[in-house]
């Protein structure tokens, strides 16, 4: 994931802006992420759909399919019906590197905003580069937060529920946002001096986690795509609102590609934007056919 | 194909402008057509490729699939992965229906330009609508265009390949033309007086059959969707070159809606001019479900 970002950054990746369908009745949308990464053997067309009234039909509310064709006959090679994990497994990836590359020095605890599998899989996935760290989730729902907290603890990595988002913010300095909100989950100044936040929610228009004045504060912004962040991510929000100018947004793969650890003030809030890219799709579906069908 | 038409025409299908990658060694690109019908249970995403150099390798040079999906959930429901089939049969559906929709009363003769699929599958099919007819066909290679004729002639069907277009131009007066061409096959003033032309060719940016001047003395102009003409079919190029006036074209569906035979000059030329539609790839797909998958 951490090549991909990095891929991106540098431009060496073909991927149009995504396709999209969107239902009325029932409600749904259908996006298609498709590209190519210069010199790679593959190419790569993911279809996700989001069916919202399917869990009251029993049915998990996301779908879909990755394609990976042969870049050099357009021969269609594997077809994953993954039925979305290939996705969240690639979207925590992306949210552990990004967490990891403007984490503070010291990690007083991950706190998670959200209950859904997005959510699960960061307490899960964020350990493996930040290490075992006590957590922290927050969710609208107090008894999916309890929950989740539960079935994520282990005896290595604690995770509490807390019924107080503000409460989450003060303990926490690395925080995670994966929530379908449609407005800011919490005020610019709740969140503590030396935080790096991770938004991941805001992946489509009309969604937004994080206030637009956090941005004003932040000392950095990184994004996994910066057309794609301005166009429907918290990042455009803030550009739009005037508070960020978008001349100070850094890809996400330029730090990565960087040597070193980046520079990073005690005191600065960080904010990585990802609204997931087809590279990291390309990237996984690789990987998986690399391991699965050699 | 001709409900299909009657829908994109009426503004009931919900399709984007389709997906595109480009790729330079070896040259070859993908495209991904999708939409949605309005009131259809499923939506559809077709992807097809084209990698010119696949004969020298012994492999088709088109390949691609089609995913059905149920329209109430996002559930993928059928694959085809027809190696681009639906499309030929899809495509001369939709040339048969556009040749019949504007023909003249008295047919003299058939003429099909190009030696490809399209080309032996409109020989084929056009008699279905049309009637038995003579048949002519020419192509860039006289020997494929031979080939083609004695493959496609039968005992109710003659078809004969001649040595120049000019001379099927002059004994036709239904005229499909096939080509991947990227200039006019002939002169505007090399068509006869009452002849309907449907060219199928032109179906993305730098490709040609007709010339322009031929709009500018064609009665009726017609198109499977106007954008998508006007954006890299035979029509755009006209009313670029100003011998067109866009507001002249008429969706070919508007017509199939119409009760009755559209009124036709005896003297008139006329064009369709069409790029392929997804509406089009979804009735197939809808088509082969039910019949295959019931």
């Amino acid at each position: 994931m951490r090549d991909a970002l990095v891929a991106q950054a540098d431009g060496r990746v073909q991927s149009p802006l995504p396709g999209q369908l969107q239902f009325r009745s029932p409600p749904g949308d259908c996006h298609i992420k498709y590209g190519h990464v210069a010199g790679s053997p593959n190419f790569v067309i993911k279809i996700a759909t989001g069916f919202y009234e399917n869990p009251s039909r029993g049915l998990a509310a996301s779908d879909g399919l990755v394609v990976v064709f042969d870049a050099a006959t357009g021969t269609p090679r594997v077809l994953f019906q993954d039925e979305g994990w290939l996705t969240a497994w690639r979207t925590a990836a992306a949210t552990a590197v990004a967490a990891q590359a403007l984490a503070p020095v010291k990690i007083t605890a991950i706190g998670v905003v959200g209950t859904g599998l997005q959510a699960e899989l960061a307490l899960e996935w964020l350990p493996l580069l930040l290490g075992e760290r006590p957590a922290y989730v927050w969710g609208r729902s107090l008894p999916k937060a309890r929950a989740l907290a539960a079935r994520a603890s282990g005896a290595a990595r604690p995770v509490a529920a807390l019924e107080d988002i503000g409460e989450l913010l003060a303990r926490c300095n690395v925080v995670v946002t994966a929530t379908p909100s449609a407005q800011p989950l919490f005020a610019a100044d709740a969140v503590r001096a030396g935080t790096h936040l991770v938004a991941i929610g805001a992946d489509s228009p009309g969604k937004q986690e994080l206030p637009e004045a956090l941005f004003a504060r932040a000392g950095q912004v990184v994004v996994d795509d910066l057309a794609q962040c301005l166009d429907h991510g918290d990042t455009g929000l803030a550009v739009r609102a005037g508070v960020l100018d978008a001349s100070r947004v850094v890809p996400l793969g330029r730090l990565l590609a960087a040597p070193g650890r980046p520079a990073r003030a005690e005191a600065e809030v960080t904010i990585a934007d990802l609204t997931g890219i087809a590279a990291e799709d390309i990237a996984i579906a690789g990987l998986f056919q690399e391991r699965l069908c050699a």
